[in-house]
């Protein structure tokens, strides 16, 4: 069975930290062409909220990689893309680096009501956000799997939505004024119209 | 010209406060059939994240109707759906009521860096949160129609994920721990495993 490359760089950009670095989202049961648009939008909310890679695990699209590395190549930063990884090994290659697993479940513990988050960042460690969609394996809630269980709130909502607050509310906010380094494009934002520079160079 | 009804409900509930009491989500641009998983986690998203209704502009779309309504009837909590609505019209009830407008673009100030969101508090009105597609009209930008544009980052993502980030911002994260009155279902949150609680009176 192939390693998941992003938890092998992850290990190694890793190594002289003691506190969480990254964040990298794994995307369970997508389903390609029909979860497309969906799975985009979750991918690029994870790359604009902080995250610095997203596994799409057990299946193939080509349609999405394309769709989230163009928007990469253009707007810059170093977000990694990878598909087909079994979420066994992802999983498996993660923790064997040390690193902790986050599943995002509207049957979990409240980020609000609940002090999940704040044990969270008490560990330290890289985050594997786990994001599935309706009916996920039982295993997910199990030791063996999550470390924490958090619920973006107990409603239903959306996986785009619930993995943009979670990596907003652990980043505390910053991530969202960080500039993205080699971007081709850049949006400068304005009270009033619409105002993008745009960088020749890359 | 048919008055938007939300806007109207809006004006009575209002009369009493002096601070923002709701926000309203208005989505412009949907395109029925191809957006309608968008926009229902977006709708949902409204709804999870404290907006107390959403009106779909200048279209019909009875799919998206019906799917965010089941939730309410399940899940409690009387979040209002309107559609069919031409956004001018809304946009002016919603003015003439006094309420304020917010239209979430990549171009506009940005959330973390900027002080639009204080700015808009300080107001105290209630919100009319304008959520377009890629191609909005360019009035949208103009003081007419937006007092404030805020980009929730100036990168490309999701509308699922500005409506709910700026939502979680909005209300300092307090709506989520919030319940639902009259809530058929509701999922008591766990370290582990699922557990859900049935009302039978609903």
């Amino acid at each position: 069975m192939a390693n998941s490359k992003l938890a092998q760089q992850s290990e190694t950009s890793n190594s002289n930290e003691a506190s969480t670095r990254e964040i990298v989202v794994l995307r369970w049961g997508h389903r390609p062409q029909r979860d497309v648009r969906l799975t985009t939008h979750v991918a690029l909310a994870a790359r604009a909220f902080g995250a610095s890679g997203f596994i799409l695990s057990d299946t193939f699209d080509e349609h999405l990689k394309a769709s989230v590395e163009k928007v990469t190549k253009s707007w810059g930063g170093s977000f990694r893309f990878e598909m087909g990884t079994p979420w066994k090994t992802a999983l498996a290659d993660w923790k064997a680096k040390g690193g902790t697993v986050v599943h995002l479940t509207i049957y979990g513990e409240n980020v609000e009501s609940s002090d999940a988050l704040s044990r969270k960042r008490t560990s330290g460690k890289d985050v594997l956000l786990l994001v599935g969609s309706q009916k996920v394996p039982p295993e997910f809630y199990s030791a063996e799997v999550s470390d924490f269980n958090v619920a973006v709130g107990n409603q239903p909502h959306s996986e785009c939505a619930a993995v943009a607050v979670f990596l907003d509310r652990f980043f505390e906010g910053k991530e969202l004024a960080k500039g993205f380094g080699n971007a081709k494009v850049r949006v400068v934002g304005q009270v009033r119209g619409k105002k993008i520079e745009v960088d020749r160079r890359f």
